[in-house]
């Protein structure tokens, strides 16, 4: 008999919190009790779950007594001040913000990746950055099988990444350039930046603010993340982060460097068999995966696998999967599982 | 005194064809007389060039008679049958496409790259793959000054390259996408491909067919093209090339090494000279090339510079250009106006 959980839900209006509440549906996760929590200016609405209407309750700190899971994406600001508190009354957070990522005594983790660093939290897991999770889950049995020196990544990402806005402004924009109309832009490449640059028709080459290295937030979540999540901090790891006018699904061109002596055969085998990953890969029909056709999916999709023309331990790899899914909602249920499995709930 | 030349332009109708006569117009080429020609089945209509009126002729061998200058960019098959009539004619075959790119008996020319190249013709100069020229433009200043031992690039590639039709595509594509109509695809990624995939809010791996070792024609064109602008056979290039739903501006994300010793203020200083290039990187304004900037501009941008963290000769870099004009149009009037600089016409 699976136990039956209090589970929180902070930030469920946005678009990470909606596919979580659906992913808890679907996956049938072992609900006793579930609330809805947010900022004192959304307490007191209404919101729909499972056939039923709850009503937003405040997200105080007291608000998490007797709650065994709560999953945060409501922003890293509240994470910072609510997950301690949360956490402190025993429950577990599963937090969808960069905010405790890179800390040491948070673990960052992927299951099919690094499901062991689960059993060493201290009340807080943290969910990696979307871009990031599809890569891992791709890479580490390539990396389990030959090793992995060095990885290249450039990516195309989706809106839905920057939030419900976002995907309303590329609707509109797109409109309004289909209508000869001027195109406004107010949201990309990052709400809190100075700038704005229409999306619709157009790619965008900054992902988050920029850091002081020239890389951007989002570049370096995808290198320090992914040296965190294998363990391997002496992987090379570099990023260039782009958004595109797609509404979801994420697209990666990925290079790699491996260790061992490896044919694309026996990379084909290995992803085959790798866990949470398809492979779509057959160049007489034309099969490889695309943004459009993953929304919605749960796994990783990967193809056009090519052994590089110079470097014999050189592949190059096209990843793709629904960034709300797998890249946020998803792993972060996949975490409150595994979890319950290994009785760490 | 400028010569007055006769100029043939092969093609005039095509999304590359009409920026080339306006490339002819902007640019002031001293044309004496100007003949459109095309099949059999478009012979006879009139068309539109610098205000007056023009009735196309039959592209036949012998419609190349006193044509000097003859600007090629009907598809492959029409120039591998007509381009060495009109040179055995004395004409000087500028071709747009991939047809002659790597005979060696044929040069293939960027002139900011390789314009001593254009005195070794015989009659016929091909002009690069777009992405191939916008990456060679900014990589051989680079590659001048600190040597170049790998190039890695991941394409944005807009749709304006496959053609009107593509560009027609993606416009009713967006336009049902909007009315949350079905979306119907007949063109990309290749039209004479088996399988047609939408680009309106997608991506898709795939540009041109693929060879039998896993790259497409595309990625192949950048690699091979590359090598030989450069004069540099033992260049390790590779290539990802990913259409986007955008109008024209292709976009690369290029990884490069260099041989020596090179800091990311020496190659703000190499292409701030360089010619062709325009430096667009300054994170504190958040600025940096994009696609919907750079369409109807003749030259090449390049932002988003980064010295590698692993690595101190790696240095990313993202560039970006119009593809109809010095990804094509525009390259080739530039190829016809060193020619006769360098009497070669």
């Amino acid at each position: 008999m699976t136990k039956q959980l209090t589970v929180a839900v902070v930030g469920a209006t946005g678009a990470v919190g909606s596919k979580m509440m659906e992913q808890l549906i679907k996956r049938k996760f072992p609900i006793g009790h579930i609330k809805f929590l947010a900022s004192a200016r959304s307490a007191g609405k209404s919101i729909e779950f499972n056939g039923e209407t709850y009503t937003i309750e405040e997200a105080t700190p007291e608000a998490f007594e007797g709650v065994n899971v709560a999953l945060f994406s409501a922003g890293g600001s509240v994470s910072a001040v609510l997950a301690p508190e949360a956490a402190k009354r025993g429950a577990v957070v599963i937090d969808n913000t960069s905010h405790f990522r890179m800390d040491p005594e948070v673990p960052l983790v992927v299951p099919e990746v690094n499901r062991g660093d689960l059993a060493k939290h201290k009340g807080i897991i943290a969910n990696p950055n979307c871009s990031t999770i599809q890569m891992v889950a791709a890479l580490e049995p390539i990396r389990h099988a030959f090793g992995l020196t060095k990885v290249i990544v450039s990516t195309y990402q989706a809106v839905s990444g920057a939030g419900i806005s976002a995907i309303q402004e590329l609707k509109a924009q797109s409109e309004n350039w289909d209508a000869g109309k001027d195109v406004e832009a107010n949201i990309l490449p990052s709400g809190s930046d100075k700038r704005h640059y229409p999306i619709a028709r157009n790619v965008i080459p900054q992902i988050d603010k920029f850091t002081d290295n020239g890389f951007t937030y989002e570049e370096m979540k995808m290198i320090n993340e992914t040296k965190k999540i294998m363990h391997a901090p002496e992987l090379k790891v570099a990023a260039t982060c782009v958004r595109v006018p797609v509404v979801s699904g994420h697209s990666e061109s990925v290079y790699i460097e491996v260790e061992k002596d490896a044919s694309i055969q026996e990379i084909f085998e290995v992803l085959r068999n790798a866990p949470g990953v398809v492979l779509q890969d057959d160049i007489a029909t034309q099969t490889y995966p695309m943004p459009i056709y993953a929304e919605g999916e749960d796994a990783t999709f990967v193809g056009r696998i090519r052994q590089d023309l110079d470097n014999s331990k050189g592949f190059h790899l096209w990843i793709v999967s629904d960034n709300l899914l797998k890249g946020a909602a998803l792993n972060s249920i996949q975490i409150a599982e595994a979890m319950l499995e290994d009785n760490l709930l």
